[in-house]
């Protein structure tokens, strides 16, 4: 696949669309994902009461479940808006924040991953490993530095659950359990500023929204977001400078950027 | 009236007395329109527990509520709030996010319209329109982009309610049934940056601290938030940098700017 | 003591260690104290639910607990996670906002204090004149302007509660009940940016999870803040480009801007 050409050819799609993504996500990313979502060209809608979930999650073209500070009646929430998204046809993004931290994270994401058909799962390397139950192999991989291995677990994990899965790191790994790709782009500030993998998840959905293979628009979505946060990084002096950049840079990135940038690769 | 005037002491006032303003608002837009409120020079406050959310207003000098992200207990708050206000002669401004997009949005607008004495409702043509109940009639006016037929709305609508009407866009109109303005100042970039139009109404609600006269108010604020983004969107290079810049001349927009910028006009 | 040097030496340890700092804080400010903690070097996680918060305490090095926009179910969930961190070992600071505005604010602070051991109580000469019983007293040192009496206020409310306690201000006073410092850094665009206070008490968790001693953590943590503060006012135009400076300079003070500019004293 010409990944180069995919981007642009999305990018372009969200842009003239401008899907709406309904997300039920943690409070402490409202503000910066409805951001990203809008500077992608997408248009976000956050709304989280029991009582509208669903009629949101109809009118949408995705839904994103993040459970970053869930709590039951959040959780209550998203399985009533993921229901009717599964009914409609809306894809579901899930981003388990901190599952494996807490007995309530762990069993709020294995509930949703039972009751939902999820789309695309997309977290890190820990995250992932707790879902898939490689918790204690994962250990090893990390002692060991291994990149492989997190491939092989995206595989797995998206085999077990029949979904798209993308574990972000340094390197960035989506599988559907049959294909397998890396995304290169990327840059250490963003470890050093909140919500930037929710910001990953949300554009990922904006992908999806105009994408029908879950991989494709993961990928693409990912490599997207990396080489805006490389163009902000060399522009910035800091974690503070960096993400106003990244705005401005997701919003501006063209096709010319994007054609000397993206790194996407089969593996 | 000399509107150049008005802004300048109007802004002048807010600076010297710091008004403290109650918000009861969505949790994705909290940090911006505390931050636009402290930059225009008023005292924002967010406050939504229903123990305390009538002790809050009256002590306040305005209350903003927003029903981004309603659930039943926020709009139980904001009831409790908006009645103490109304007692206390606290103005009571209104921001109906979302207003016919879903029967709870719409349902909860009704309600805090019908329990509560609105002083000035504040909302895009498509709010104002369910609320009205335009809507029809609006899919037809923006089909013919006609100008003049929001303005008729708004002042219909300010008739329905007994309250200032604001509907804001690429030409905002203010109407309190007899008269009816127009502001032109604001920019595109607007739209691509999160909670915008909250902070609009945060402004309104600052300037309305100061001002009796809740056309007069809402004008003032709109022409003032409206040249800030002008000027925020000539130095900036996308929606990151814009909305920093936003506050920057929130904060530092000269008597200078102001006389040579302001554009309200009688219709 | 070489204040300098200890300044130097605890922000090295805290980005050497990373500690893990567990909020349960208010929704205005989720997102910029997760960006301070992270630029200064620790690991935000924010967790309110109650079915969580004890297990996130105790896998935390510091509890950061703020009222700002409590609830009955939020405070709930702080004594909770405060239980479990006395019990563990893990130091709690607590910050008042808004003690003394409402009925409900007020009594919520004094449970905090009551139910749980406070190790640094951080707020201004308001809420802690309020939390001490000082209310009348400080208004007349107000009046005189007399910071002496801030002094004093913090020494007796610190031997009251047996706590550290931090009253900041364009002056910052932090005493344990026997010593009592004084912190010189810090500008006065941090009363136009919302959250300022908060991030101050974040930063002193991060402090204080890599010093025993609650005293050192606190004026050190605040003379480091408030350096930051004063760099990125003096590359700033206003409050938006002040705010995204202070988490770069957070990130990227160097030891030589350290050694030359922080202002502790013992008085």
């Amino acid at each position: 696949m010409d990944w180069t050409q995919k981007v642009v050819e999305l990018r372009r799609r969200i842009r003239k669309e401008r899907p709406l993504i309904h997300h039920i996500t943690n409070w402490v990313v409202t503000n910066v994902t409805a951001n990203a979502t809008l500077a992608t060209g997408a248009s976000p809608v956050m709304a989280h009461a029991v009582e509208e979930a669903a009629d949101m999650a109809r009118a949408a073209r995705a839904l994103v479940l993040n459970i970053g500070t869930l709590t039951p009646a959040t959780v209550e929430a998203m399985l009533k808006a993921g229901r009717a998204a599964n009914e409609a046809g809306v894809p579901v993004i899930f981003d388990p924040v901190g599952a494996g931290a807490t007995p309530l994270r762990t069993g709020a994401a294995k509930t949703i991953l039972q009751q939902l058909r999820i789309d695309i799962l997309r977290g890190n390397a820990s995250e992932i490993a707790c879902i898939g139950g490689f918790e204690a192999r994962i250990r090893g991989v990390d002692a060991a530095g291994g990149p492989a291995d997190v491939a092989g677990m995206a595989r797995k994990v998206a085999q077990q659950l029949g979904a798209v899965v993308a574990v972000t790191g340094a390197r960035d790994y989506i599988s559907d359990g049959e294909r397998t790709v890396a995304v290169d782009n990327g840059h250490p500030l963003l470890t050093f500023v909140t919500g930037t993998g929710c910001m990953a998840t949300s554009i990922i959905a904006a992908f999806r929204a105009v994408e029908g293979d879950g991989l494709v628009a993961a990928a693409t979505a990912l490599a997207f977001y990396g080489l805006a946060a490389e163009k902000a990084a060399a522009s910035s002096r800091g974690p503070g400078s960096f993400q106003v950049a990244l705005f401005d840079y997701l919003y501006n990135l063209s096709d010319e950027d994007l054609g000397a940038g993206i790194k996407i690769l089969k593996i």
